[in-house]
This record gives C-alpha cells, structure tokens and sequence, in this order.
C-alpha cells in the first residue's frame, strides 16, 4: 500500500500549547486525567452514526514527536518555558486509550473513545482526535444512510473534486467504504487503502471526438470489459442511447461480450431511465448496467426507486463527500476523571445551564446488550469502569432522564464495546484489514432493529447509565446544587 | 516555514487514466487543449466569491510525477497500455496557464483559471485543481462574509476539530485568513503558512484546578501579556467574571498590565455580553476585551451586534471551517476550445437542457472596468484571447441573455485579471505572500459597490461577454440547434 502520511504533531490547537506549559510550570503535567470523546446528536436526524477515523488516530499518536523547527517555531512565539520546549523535544504519548472499533454502530453520549494520560499528553492530542472522529464518522455515516436508501444498488464515491481539501477526497473515499459504498473515483485511496478505484469517461471525453459514436466505439475498443459510456453530452435519447447501442452491438458482441453500462449525469432521471431501460431491452442490451450520477443524496435515491427509476447504480458526489445536509459531526472531549495522589479515580463533571451539555462523569465502560433469541441490540449500557454486567442474571434498565421508565430484560447478552489501543504509550490492538471493518459495519447494522435504522423520525436506541453510575453523577449535580445555594 | 507537502499525484479521479490512456492508444495524447475552471454559484446566495487555493495547485503541478510505485499499483488494475505506463514515467506538465490571483473578488462563469496543455495532462490535472479552488474559495468566501459581519471586530479561525480532515483545518485556516480572519487557534498553519496561531485554555484547564480563582490566577501568572479567561464553565455572571476581575486585579494589575481579555463560549451572548462589560468597567476594567465563540456564523454575529451586544471579538469554528450553511462550492472544469493540426483554436461548447449549464466556449481573456473617478468596479467582460478593449473609448456592454440591457460605460479603465502562471510547463508567476494575498483580498472588496457586498439579494455584479465572443458562443448554438432539426 502507498504510504501518504505526514507528520501532523503540529495539527493542534494553539491553546492546547498554552495550557500544557501552564500545566507543566504548575507542576500539573504529570496529573493523571481521563477524556472522553462523545457526540450529541446523530447527523441527519438519524437513528444512529458509524464510527470511523481510529486507525489514523493511531498512526498519529505513534508518530508523535516535535522536531527541532517546531521547537524553534514555538520558541519564537516567545510565550513557552524553556523547560517546557526541552520536555517537549522527548515528547510522546506514554498513556492508555480505549475505543469503539471502527465501522461499529455509535449513539449520542456514547464514549467512542476514552483517554488515560498525563495532563498535557491527553490534552495535546485533543484537537488530532476530534477532527479525525468527527470526519470520517461523518461520512461513513452518510454513506451508510445512501447505500441503506439504494438498497443493494451500486454506489460509487465521485466527490473528490468537491472535498475540503486533499484529506476530505481521501479519507472521505475510505470512510464512504467503510459506511458500505462499493468503489471510489479516488485513485489514491484505492493506492493507500485499497478502496477499489473505477471510472471510464467525462463529458470531454465525448467531445474530443469529431462525434460521439466515434467516441464511444473508441472507448469500447480499448476497454471491452468496462465499457460504461457517458450518454448525455448532447442527447440520452435520440443521440446517446443510439449510439452507445451501436458501439456495444459493433464492437463488444462480436468479442462475445455482454456485460457494458451506461451514466447519465443530468436530465430526468426517473424518465430517461425508464426509456433507457427499454431502449436497451429491445436492442437485445438487458445486460447494459444504467448508472446515474447527478447530485444524488439518500432523499433522491429513495424516491427515484420510488418513482420505479430503472438504476443498477448510483454515482455520488459532492453530497457524501461534504455531507452537504449536514456537514458537521459534532464529537467533544471533556474531562470526566482525575486521578488523586492516592490513585484513586475522582469523577468530574462539567455542569451547563443547558441539561444537554452536561457531561457523564467517570472513567467508564460500555456494554451492548442483544436479545438472546434475536441477535438484536436492544439498548447499550454505561457503567463506571470496574462494573461487570452478568448476563446470567434479568437486568432492569431505566431511562437516565425519566428514571420511572424501566424495563427488565431477560434473555441477553452483553458485549463490552471497548477495545483497549494503547497501554503505556504502546500499541496493543491489531487494526484490522479495511474490509474487516466494512463488513463489521454492515454487520452491525443489521443487528439494529428497523426502527432505529429509518430515516425518518427513527426510534431512540437506549443508552442507559448504570444504577452505580447514575447515582454519581446524579450525587454531583445535587451536590453543585447546594454549592450555589450557600 | 514548515514544509508539510507532499506528492498528491495520485489524488486524480480514476477516469482521468482511463481516458489519458485512450488518448494516448487513439494518438489524441499530443492534442492541444484548452480546459476552463469556472464556478455557476455564489455560495450563500452572496454577491461574489474570493479566488483562493492558487498557490497549492502551482506546488502541485510543479510536484506532478508518478513513481515506481504508483506506476506497478496501476499496472495492477489490468486496463493501462504498457506504453502509456512508459509515458507516465515521464510525466510532467508542459502546458500553460492563466488564472486570477488569489484574494480576488470573482463572479459565477468567469475562468478562474485556463489551462492550455496536451490532453493527456489538461484532463489529468481536473481533480486537484476543481478540489483546491473549491475548498479555498468556499472558505475565503465564508470569511469575507464573516469580517464584513463583524464590521472591523476580530475573527479568529477555531475550526480544526470540526473541520473535514487534516488539509481542510490546515489549508481551511489559510483561506480564511485570505478572506480576512484574524488569526486562527491551528498551529501548523502558522508554523507552514504564518497564519497567527493563537489560544488560550479550555474548559479543562478551569476544571482541573481546585477552584475557578486558582485556574485563572495561575494562568495570569504564565500570561501576563496574554490573559483570555474562559469565564463560562461555572457560571460567568456569579463566578467566572467576579474570579477573573480578582485575578486581574492581583496579578496583572501590579505589573502595570491593563490588556488582558475574557471569553464566553455559552449562554445568551447578548444579554451576558452587555452585562459583564458593565461589570468589568466598574471594577476599572476597560481595557479587557470580550471574546465570544459559541456556534457562529455570519447572520448570528450581525445580529448580535445589530442588539448592541458588547464584543471585541468572535471566535468561529465549525460554521466556517466547513462552510456549514452552503458546504460545496462547485467549480467545474470544461474543455472550451482544442488547437487543429494548423494550430488554430477551435471553440468547444457543452450543451444542456438547462440553460444554466451551457458553457461559454473558446479561448478566453478576462477584464474588469473600473469606473475612473469612483475606482468602484463597474463589471467584468469576458472576451475572446485575441481581443484588446481600448478604455480610450466609450464601450457598450450588454446583457448576454437579455440582449437589449445595454449600458454604455465612459471613463473607465479595463484591467486585465488573468496572470500567466505556467509557460510551456514552466512556472512564470511569483507567488505573493500570504499578507499581500489578504490584503490584495481586503482592497478588491473595498473595490466594489455596497449592492455587490450586501448580504441578502445582492446586485448581481455584470459579468458579460464581447461581442466578438457572443457571437461566436451564439452561432455554435444556431448551429447545433440546426444539426437537430435535420
């Protein structure tokens, strides 16, 4: 595989810089402290999100390290201890991480991830991870909402013209793979990740020719086994159609070949198709594939299948690559632990005006819970740390919010969702293969309930606390409560 | 500066090799081409975009080569002639470009930029091209829309960890400093670009401490000279300003500071904005600015400041760093003209069904009119490469759809906007530095009417074309109109 990494030590927040000499000067550097990353709201309204973007979070961390211009940068800057420069020229990550595997189902509140680390190593990293969460679950869950709409249909990721940047076409292309798209137009991710790479032909194709049969017979000659033609430079129906008929008939059939394709990039979809389809069928071209590609999104895919639009697949474009309806995924890290002088692990809570934005304190865990006869996840559990669930044993849940809504659930079984990725500073997960993932995710998916994976207004999956845990945080807002009152 | 390129030669869409490998098998690859990049939209429904990404694409294509490895990757997919294989050994770019210099004031259907190259190379080059302009425009524009906004108060760029990928926080904060932000929180943007990278703490600093005074008294002492307080993580009226009033007071005050500053990222920022100033002025604080960045964007902080809110300065992450109301800036990038076997320029066009598609063909120059005594920009005309516009003479533009909107314009100068940046593959432009591009940016938007900069149903600035060039653009279309008939 190509390897394009680059060292990104220095993608950080500057204040991450301020606070870790603050901390390092205070002698707080070596405090150990715990984050979580979670996110708030599903993109899209949705019943769910996929997790995606930790196999670069780990490439990142083991590669972390400050050279000598980065030194001399910050030195000019003239805000930074000299010690600090020095501690930083030996710095690496030295701490413990746990997270969700990538492709796995994830709901609001959820700690993808979760941080054990020296105060100004945990805090340093911040910005790396959040961007590269908030991205790649972006799009794989976009793309997970496309392929669900196609319902087995093709789809292609196009969008690199249309990416924020290098990064967005790259990562993006594999993130959509992850999400269960089936290729990419991006011929470097398919070099790096093995996302598999097609394309045939643009518009300039067609119009490089003096007309467009030559152009298409051209294109037939040297790709017999690919041959998908653009149709709609000038006409679909009266010029296209005809004349990507003829070449197929001319030049494949002859090499006792069948299988071809068509894309429309522009016109009425639903129309053309149904006229195509039947243009081909009478031609004796039933193999002919119908590919469309025209600013497509989940809604537009839904209806066109809908509205019976002939389609074996879908070409997307810059609505997956940007997640154009809904562009932000908004993960956070918060503080949620301390470690005292003793070692023991002291909760913090971080309190907001708006209930929202109140954080679940604790180094915690988190469990899956799957009906036993169904194989379906039935809701997900977090626990404080040292918390064992027992399936052996009935198991009520309640709501955290309305905590006189219960439910006990019999039959089930609990799966941590966490995998430790660091230990002291090393590696211990093996990353698994990009099509392990992908087949996890589609997976994963299937082992939601159809309530939760609709695209309108879908079923609240349940994301329970513990009673243990439930009562500390809920001790803690009591407690700031009578704080303000005094 | 920091040097954090490296070689995206692959990052082209996979149909670009395909077609590059028909060209060359049909002995098209030696063809003269001419591709124009050209957007249809203004991005939020605003009145221009800002040119942004030139200096990446010129490092690009300076940087164009495949090596070994990518040459046996596509060896691997099977569809590539050895010879072109062979040919891509030795690829480079030995065509010329022209393109409007980054930081400019630019209108839908103008060509940004203009290649004229082999075919083989003008097509290999769309993708990166298409995604640099794309990105970096889409975020200069954001920005400009934002500082116009923000009527001379400071933006500062806090996006990195919502942004899409490594490249849209680092490229992302370049544009926007192009479009007149202040400074940005990404570090590796002012260490590779000398964006201003500056920062102060999180929540978690606060949290860390025993007590809020504490976090703020000790970072007073780190930062005399730079002491932002973040005053919302308890309660910012009861306890985040009375603390940071006595941390001023008692560390910065006997060092004879008076600069120093608070941030709110929460709550109801009027109402709290104009009550802290209150509380910060009585206790003498009237130097202490008041920083706000809780989900802004350009419509939010003009309402805030249209209800009087009290603020120095904005912080924005997200809803620029993505662009979030309007996500995709969709250049594009057509053949417009190809050179036959005597070398003459021959016009290209695109038809569509839709009107707004068609493209404007041929070989391209590019003016702006100023009127002479307001220096206000009066419109743009788009003429065939081959004309002059003497501004010693009165000059009648008109509408190119509504033919009879005519305006006779008189004292005027026409200024040609395309630079040449390659010459038969050679680079030819000296790259400006970043602050001249900025304010290169600053003084093209001062250039333009108020109806063109205003935010809701903005003028629509003229963009026209000669006379020479609509006839010409106007007969290819009689003429294919008539091909049909037959």
């Amino acid at each position: 595989m190509k390897d394009i990494s680059r060292n990104l030590t220095m993608l950080c927040d500057f204040y991450e810089l301020t606070m870790g000499n603050g901390y390092f000067l205070s002698g707080m550097g070596d405090k150990i402290v715990y984050f979580d990353v979670f996110y708030r709201d599903n993109p899209d309204n949705g019943g769910y999100a996929i997790a995606a973007g930790l196999e670069q979070i780990i490439e990142y961390i083991n590669d972390l390290h400050f050279d000598d211009e980065d030194i001399e940068y910050l030195r000019g800057k003239g805000c930074f201890d000299e010690g600090f420069l020095t501690y930083l020229k030996g710095f690496r990550f030295t701490g413990d991480m746990w997270a969700i595997p990538e492709g796995t189902v994830v709901f609001p509140g959820e700690p993808l991830i979760t941080v054990r680390a020296r105060a100004i190593e945990a805090q340093f990293i911040e910005t790396y991870i959040l961007m590269m969460i908030n991205h790649q679950s972006l799009i794989a869950t976009k793309a997970s909402r496309l392929t669900r709409a196609a319902k087995g249909r093709i789809i292609s990721e196009f969008g690199s013209r249309r990416a924020q940047g290098a990064d967005a076409a790259i990562l993006g292309a594999r993130a959509a793979y992850i999400g269960g798209c089936h290729a990419t137009a991006c011929t470097i991710t398919d070099a790096a990740y093995g996302v598999p790479a097609t394309g045939t032909m643009a518009h300039s194709w067609v119009q490089m020719f003096d007309d467009e049969y030559t152009a298409f017979r051209t294109y037939c000659e040297i790709y017999p086994n690919n041959a998908t033609l653009l149709v709609d430079t000038y006409n679909v129906l009266e010029s296209g159609i005809p004349n990507a008929i003829r070449a197929f008939k001319e030049v494949l059939w002859p090499k006792g070949i069948r299988k071809c394709g068509i894309r429309i990039d522009s016109g009425d979809v639903t129309y053309l198709t149904k006229k195509v389809r039947k243009m081909l069928d009478e031609a004796g071209l039933t193999e002919c594939r119908i590919i469309v590609s025209n600013s497509m999104d989940e809604y537009i895919i839904r209806e066109l299948i809908r509205q019976g639009a002939e389609i074996d697949g879908f070409g997307v474009g810059e609505r997956l690559i940007t997640a154009k309806s809904d562009p932000v995924f908004g993960a956070v890290y918060k503080l949620c632990a301390v470690e005292n002088n003793e070692g023991e692990v002291v909760p913090k809570i971080k309190i907001s005006e708006n209930v929202g934005k109140i954080t679940t304190p604790h180094f915690k865990k988190l469990y899956r819970l799957y009906g036993r006869e169904t194989g379906k996840a039935e809701a997900d559990l977090i626990c404080v740390y040292d918390e064992e669930i027992d399936d052996s044993e009935p198991y009520e849940l309640f709501d955290p919010e309305h905590t006189w809504k219960r439910k006990l659930l019999t039959d089930f079984t609990a799966k941590p969702l966490h995998e430790q990725i660091f230990k002291a500073g090393e590696q211990v997960y093996t990353v698994p293969s990009l099509d392990d993932v992908r087949a996890h995710c589609a997976a994963d998916i299937e082992s939601m309930w159809d309530e939760v994976r609709r695209f309108s207004n879908p079923h609240n999956y349940y994301v329970d606390l513990s009673q243990k845990l439930w009562d500390i945080k809920h001790g803690m807002l009591q407690a700031r409560k009578g704080a303000k009152k005094d």
